[in-house]
């Protein structure tokens, strides 16, 4: 038999699994758009029943396909069929916004519409105004700790939380050519990048090297673009937008580096089975602030997966407290946390309460 | 019936749905492998064969989705299958890359690796040494006209042409600021931009706004992120990274503005029932020689889609002509012209014949 009729029945298999497959996604379009006209002019994103999908997908699946890429296409597969309805607009942080781009279409699939801003504030401002539907915003890096502007930003936004993203980041070593590492000056990158690097730059360049902050690592690979004595630690979308040199993969000192993003919008998430609630709580700076905020979880046995504390910007005798719990607001043990919770703080804010990252 | 109760039935026919798609996705991905085996070593990427897959399913779907989204959704499908066996590595040019990397994407689908090359020259050398599998190369553009570069790399290189993509592309008025057009000094672009743009700026602009071509619109982005009293015209991507405002959007002056790119690889395509054919064609620079080349062609009815003439780098009286034809290169009528045509010709080199684009 020939290589040609011995492929000949696994092509025309294929042929008829994908017939089956079209059939299906449009089916299942139609259902999609069953449920939109349910909803009327309600919203038509449904994120706790979207992270359902996808853990039930991801449960469900035995390969060959790995569990990533069958997630990825239902997400995929989702993001085409609320697109028929009307395709969802993201804001998100522009210039440094490589990463946070790559997180909202991580997050909403290719079919949604995604918008630069310049700001983090200019990104809520537009859901806030109801000029996009959603927006993305990284809210800590799990080397470098909080992004503090957004984390001001939700204490005052009228928008709830109602989802999270988690990407891994990976920092490259990139240098217009592969010379040696003697013939280098300088290594540029954004101090935070430069701080999650800083146990291989110790190790690999000689001490005569500088390293030089600049205001992002696309900054940073701009510059290093124009000059073979410099160097910039970026991303990969970075090395391929300056057409730079990957000398080195993957450098950052943690393996596991990770920057999460918050999705927020106008809409309140009904739990998804596996959920987490951020909150913004307000208390005095005084001896045993920090106990009484603590004790009320503790007392439910409810994890915290955040906690942080910053001054708050509007009193200075007051401290603004960032927390992340396990489960929905609308957990009984939750609900009873924070009745405990008001006791003590001066105000307590649920930012909102989002299905846990899938992906 | 509350809301919930009314979207019940409809989300349980989803989970069944996506239940069976998911099965029949790896059952797909199984027949892809099965295919890869008995192929062995050998080329497990077929374009004559992803290109019919993709036209079959745009004849065969009858919405609601697009015939765009399941296009899209299948190459995604086929890349993640591809992938189960080794992904591809596609070469690409870097530095004005948005666009070739996107083409590189829409060809090859989200589970393609990609590699950014400082120039087209080096982009094909990648491949022609083995390090990636198939690079993407800009031909042409519809406004614009040819990648000089590319074509004289045609000439002398040992790869096949494969595939061909065409893009959209649109051009964005950007600044930083949404100002008054008075308040406004330049507009930077790169010179192909401008030209492509060139109604819209003579009808919108004061006359006392200066052109300035730079390098790259992503340059032309950069530099008017600096400055408020300056523009850019560059695409959304540019726009995205430099936090610039879309003050106009698709100001091309040809609607249908798109860029044509090939690709290229180690393999001879067999014809998918709708192919073109790409050649190179050497000829003394004499009376007469532009009719003896066109002559085969419209002697067998064969139409010519491209045709172009550069002189030779090599030889001062040469010229050196750039014809793609509709039809397989293994088509007899086709092999019958090239007969005829190499009566006439120095050389004819079949750079490749390979599937129209899909999508």
């Amino acid at each position: 038999m020939s290589d040609d009729s011995k492929l000949l029945p696994h092509r025309q298999a294929i042929d008829s699994i994908d017939k089956q497959i079209l059939d299906l996604m449009n089916e299942r379009a139609k259902h999609a758009r069953a449920i939109g006209e349910l909803k009327g002019t309600g919203v038509v994103y449904r994120p706790e029943r979207e992270a359902q999908v996808l853990r039930r997908i991801k449960d469900l699946n035995i390969g060959p396909l790995p569990d990533e890429a069958v997630a990825r296409l239902f997400r995929e597969i989702m993001s085409e069929c609320l697109a028929v309805e009307r395709p969802l607009t993201i804001a998100y942080l522009g210039p440094e916004g490589t990463f946070t781009q790559l997180a909202a279409m991580k997050h909403f699939g290719h079919a949604a519409h995604t918008v630069s801003c310049l700001t983090v504030d200019e990104s809520l401002r537009l859901v806030e105004a109801r000029q996009a539907d959603y927006v993305v915003a990284p809210v800590e890096n799990s080397t470098e700790g909080s992004v503090g502007r957004t984390l001001d930003l939700l204490v005052a936004t009228p928008l709830q939380a109602c989802g999270e993203v988690v990407l891994r980041i990976h920092h490259h070593f990139l240098r217009s050519q592969a010379v040696d590492f003697s013939e280098l000056d300088m290594v540029y990158a954004h101090a935070q990048a430069l701080a999650q690097c800083q146990h291989w730059l110790t190790k690999h360049l000689p001490d005569t090297v500088k390293r030089v902050a600049v205001s992002s690592n696309a900054e940073a690979a701009r510059l290093a673009a124009q000059n073979p004595r410099t160097a910039a630690i970026a991303s990969q979308a970075a090395a391929e937008i300056y057409a730079l040199n990957k000398i080195a993969s993957n450098i950052e000192d943690e393996p596991n580096n990770t920057t999460r993003f918050l999705v927020l919008g106008h809409q309140e998430t009904t739990p998804s089975g596996q959920d987490k609630t951020s909150l913004v709580v307000g208390a005095p700076h005084r001896v045993g602030s920090l106990h009484n905020i603590i004790a009320p979880f503790m007392q439910m046995g409810i994890s915290m997966t955040k906690f942080e504390s910053r001054p708050s910007k509007a009193n200075l005798w007051e401290y603004v407290f960032f927390i992340d719990i396990e489960g929905h607001v609308l957990d009984e043990k939750v609900q009873a946390a924070l009745t405990l919770l008001r006791e003590q703080a001066v105000f307590v804010k649920v930012v909102g309460a989002y299905p846990v990252a899938v992906l």
